[in-house]
């Protein structure tokens, strides 16, 4: 039954066995970076009144900072402030299915990222934020759609996220059934899966004349 | 820039507003049983050493049970055992593009189970669990399998979370803009995302006269 995912040389089962960026080779960061840049939404982690909270929401890299936002009112945001948290990206990559039931598992890529979180009071490092997580969401979109206004912006709260301790964990492959399993008559394989985007669906306002930009039609089939 | 989901019936921004199921219509915890029973990973808060970690697992449901399994040595799975814990599963439906930045956001479906998590003891609990886990990984995958031995189910830990307290968030539908906006030459829309899984692959040393199940092919094309 899926045991932990097989380790690649980044990975890390908990939070005493990360390790710290600057210790790493290039190719390391490189990985992380890698599986950092090809999400949509992370999860993050943060302690609220003694008890962890959960909450998806979407977010952008610059360099080795990770950025966060959300509405000025977002509980977790205002509580993330200061104070540690885990933010986690998980990509599924496939279904695993052995011969055995404890055999099946996954294949998907993580990395998951440890760090004091810090409220972005700068209005040009916020923009740079708010730009990083427009961008991870649809690359080429700053561009294409009006500028946030002062009151958009105060209405925004932007949490930076160092990239200081990480660890990224990647499997996959073929099922690991054991030897005196691989004759039994059982299919075993793996089921590829992966985020796709359909058809743009633009909105009953907008000009039918209109063409899809670039920068959308780019998103469409798989990643 | 997305601001938070636009919130329907069972929408929370926070435990303190989370809503505790005994109280609730069934429509509201049909509502979590879907999302809870749409998805293939789900992310596990604990904390750990005092600071949030969140990971990435396989999950199931049996009722008003969420089971989560690990290695034994699985240091997440063992901290979590009698603590409180955050079970958070997402799914991404759709990228929404506004005409503003601001406006920028996601459509997808969110549930959050705030518990205190039990390890499992009991044998017979201890295989509904992982029964669970299997089926929501490839729903039929159990019968068709080797079933688990008692040395692999010594080394396999079954946590449970009771859905107790959960709330669920499902923004849908098109960008939100401001109506002086409606007019800006800017596209407009949503890009429909889904996990879809591709054509599966057979282990090498599968007999190739073997004809893949039906329970995998049903995996096969968008869920």
């Amino acid at each position: 039954m899926s045991a932990p995912a097989h380790s690649l040389q980044l990975s890390s089962t908990g939070r005493t066995r990360v390790r710290r960026l600057p210790e790493r080779a290039r190719s390391e960061r490189d990985d992380l970076y890698a599986v950092l840049d090809a999400g949509k939404v992370c999860h993050l982690g943060v302690i609220i009144d003694g008890s962890p909270v959960v909450l998806p929401t979407g977010y952008g890299r610059r360099g080795d900072t990770l950025y966060l936002h959300g509405s000025s009112a977002n509980r977790a945001i205002r509580a993330a402030a200061g104070q540690d948290v885990c933010v986690t990206v998980t990509l599924l990559d496939g279904l695993v299915c052995a011969r055995s039931v404890f055999h099946h598992s996954m294949n998907y890529r993580s990395a998951v990222v440890f760090a004091t979180a810090r409220m972005v009071t700068d209005e040009a490092e916020r923009l740079e934020g708010l730009h990083a997580v427009t961008e991870q969401l649809i690359p080429g979109r700053w561009a294409a759609a009006r500028p946030p206004t002062k009151k958009e912006l105060a209405k925004t709260s932007v949490l930076a996220v160092p990239l200081a301790e990480a660890s990224v964990k990647v499997r996959n492959g073929p099922p690991a059934d054991d030897e005196e399993d691989l004759g039994l008559p059982v299919w075993a394989g793996v089921v590829p899966a992966e985020l796709t985007f359909g058809p743009p669906q633009a909105d009953r306002l907008v000009d039918p004349a209109m063409a899809v930009p670039d920068h959308i039609r780019a998103l469409t089939g798989p990643r």
